[in-house]
């Protein structure tokens, strides 16, 4: 594959911008251009590439032109850069693909030329200068050739994305959108529905009082911004909503079914009824055992040995000192707080084989370990 | 509140030895009974209290009789144990509450006596062996008294939480079934029927490729073993029908709304229908903002800075160096990995203030920082 040598980036927001980091870093040459020439001027001060003030100059200028933008403008921008006649390819880094797509083939656009992609990264912050060349590092980058995509095109974007760092996927933008929704917006939906049964005043503190770490995993990403999100699930309307059904008959089903138990229910032993509730459940856990783990492939099954730390400067330092002293590679942390107190319990995820020199290093350092 | 002096464990599993070691460290007198003699004879061993054959050569042994049982059993251990006389208040910390309130009233027993209790603490292991004095420290403790219980023995069982380190609630069965169900198995239910979704051998490995963190917070606890878990859900079916079955209707309801919208869904402002949608997200946002944090009370608000990493041994430990040189104390800590690559992000939660800081502090340090 070979790498685009002029990579012009329409829309230098925070993924347009990194990826004109990561491209620089790779000695591309890259051209910036933003609706908004402020944003653009900003880019290209970060060191991001040179600034193309008006497209209608720039015919040929590059070899990949993309479109970073959001779904909605995506064909309209693709119309226009193909009228100026700025690059050879064209792609697109919007979220989801079966809208570009068909409004780029409602408005004429040359489909031979373009190249819907994805690339699946991501900040909390906006704009050019929270941009990182490191932004694609690893992460999957999703390519969605149409059936009249030429295959040269393809390939450029594919080089275009593995300089970036990433790991390119391809499939079509139709599948694309269903796989998005499947492991990106429904969950989005239901972890805010479950969350919404919190909201209701008639729910008393001391209710959540109970809540242990399980709900707040459950429920962490329902506090991202309503509107933003109810584009993003609007714009992917169908295969959402299908997911999401799937899951409201799996959760109903399982309902009717509990509900049809003796209450208060039998002791163990006497539960006849509950197969359809342990049948769900031994689906939920296959489908948990099919997400990537760290580095990639399937997840790796780490120990986990917990430790009691106080909460103050320095502690974790010294924690990971003695680990580190000990030869303990620590591959994952969480830390559990107990509420209310200056202590908590930082769970680490260490290889099998290397649970026991860690737990005497611990010791040795005068930690509560928990064997 | 006086702390009982003398105290029966009855069940010398994770949980009962645990309170046993806690008292032990409060100075009470502790007695342990097990079913299985072995088990009880370990966790005396373990140094959790002296060891009681009998329960029928106990009688006035104890203040307090901690039954530490699964809630099926514990209506008949109450009854025996009554009948021996060995306490003057008894409790159990079963995980619901109506169930064994409902046997021990059909069996008969003394509820004057009786204080249904929860601690909310547990580990991934059982038995005597894993029990840790300071598994409770800052756990809240559920305290459900029936109509006929005694003042006297809520207070018992009040200061025994309390000598536990634990925060006691005070509520009643059937209430904090209800809670318990809202905040625990109702979250994992949800889990699961979201994560049944990624099972199908229909959903290819590529599709999870595209998965980020938030599909891993959602479904992280429906790994959870299903046999308990059905065992867990039918003991509070009802409670737990009821709120699945509201979460399922706000996902059909969202379904609906979703499946109407034209497809591919309309550019940005002209998303009318949605308002339902919306509505949903808005009151996730709400409930997930009503979840203690860390360190009790409302969640404090961290400022978040991201460091990218190497996946080597020490790395940690230096990041943590140079923070604690600095002054900073790292609230939380979130590791990123990016999947089939040696190198992730670091995500840490510091006081606002201390942003700047750290970020020099890591510059200084040669890490790549993001600001």
């Amino acid at each position: 594959m070979i790498v685009p040598k002029r990579v012009l980036v329409r829309g230098t927001g925070l993924i347009g911008t990194s990826i004109a980091l990561a491209l620089r870093a790779k000695d591309v040459q890259v051209f910036l251009s933003d609706a908004d020439t402020a944003t653009a001027r900003l880019a290209a001060d970060l060191g991001a590439g040179s600034l193309v003030p008006d497209l209608r100059d720039a015919k040929g200028i590059a070899d990949v032109a993309v479109l970073a933008m959001p779904p909605a403008v995506v064909g309209r921008e693709l119309g226009y850069a193909q009228e100026c006649a700025v690059a050879d390819v064209y792609t697109d880094v919007a979220s989801v693909k079966v809208l570009p797509a068909a409004q780029a083939r409602a408005l004429g656009c040359d489909l031979e030329a373009y190249v819907p992609g994805h690339p699946l990264a991501g900040r909390e912050k906006h704009g050019p200068a929270a941009a990182q060349a490191d932004l694609f590092l690893g992460r999957t980058w999703a390519v969605c050739p149409l059936p009249e995509t030429a295959r040269d095109a393809v390939a450029a974007v594919t080089a275009l994305a593995v300089a970036c760092g990433a790991d390119p996927v391809l499939t079509d933008p139709q599948t694309h959108d269903r796989w998005v929704a499947l492991v990106s917006h429904a969950p989005h939906l239901v972890a805010v529905a479950m969350a919404a049964r919190l909201a209701p005043s008639s729910v008393p503190p001391d209710a959540l009082k109970l809540a242990g770490g399980g709900l707040r995993d459950v429920t962490r990403i329902a506090a991202g911004d309503s509107a933003l999100w109810t584009q993003i699930l609007s714009a992917n309307a169908g295969p959402v909503a299908e997911i999401v059904a799937e899951v409201a008959e799996d959760l109903a089903a399982a309902a009717r079914l509990l509900a049809a138990l003796p209450q208060p229910a039998s002791p163990v032993g006497a539960l006849a009824g509950t197969a359809g509730v342990t049948n769900l459940l031994d689906r939920g856990r296959a489908g948990t055992g099919r997400i990537p783990g760290k580095h990639g492939g399937q997840p790796r099954n780490f120990a986990v040995v917990q430790v009691v730390i106080a909460d103050r400067p320095g502690e974790l330092a010294r924690l990971f000192n003695a680990a580190g002293a000990a030869g303990v590679n620590i591959e994952d942390i969480r830390l559990e707080h107990s509420p209310g107190l200056p202590v908590g319990v930082a769970e680490l995820s260490v290889r099998p084989g290397e649970v026991g020199v860690l737990l005497d290093a611990m010791e040795a350092g005068g930690w509560p370990v928990r064997r």
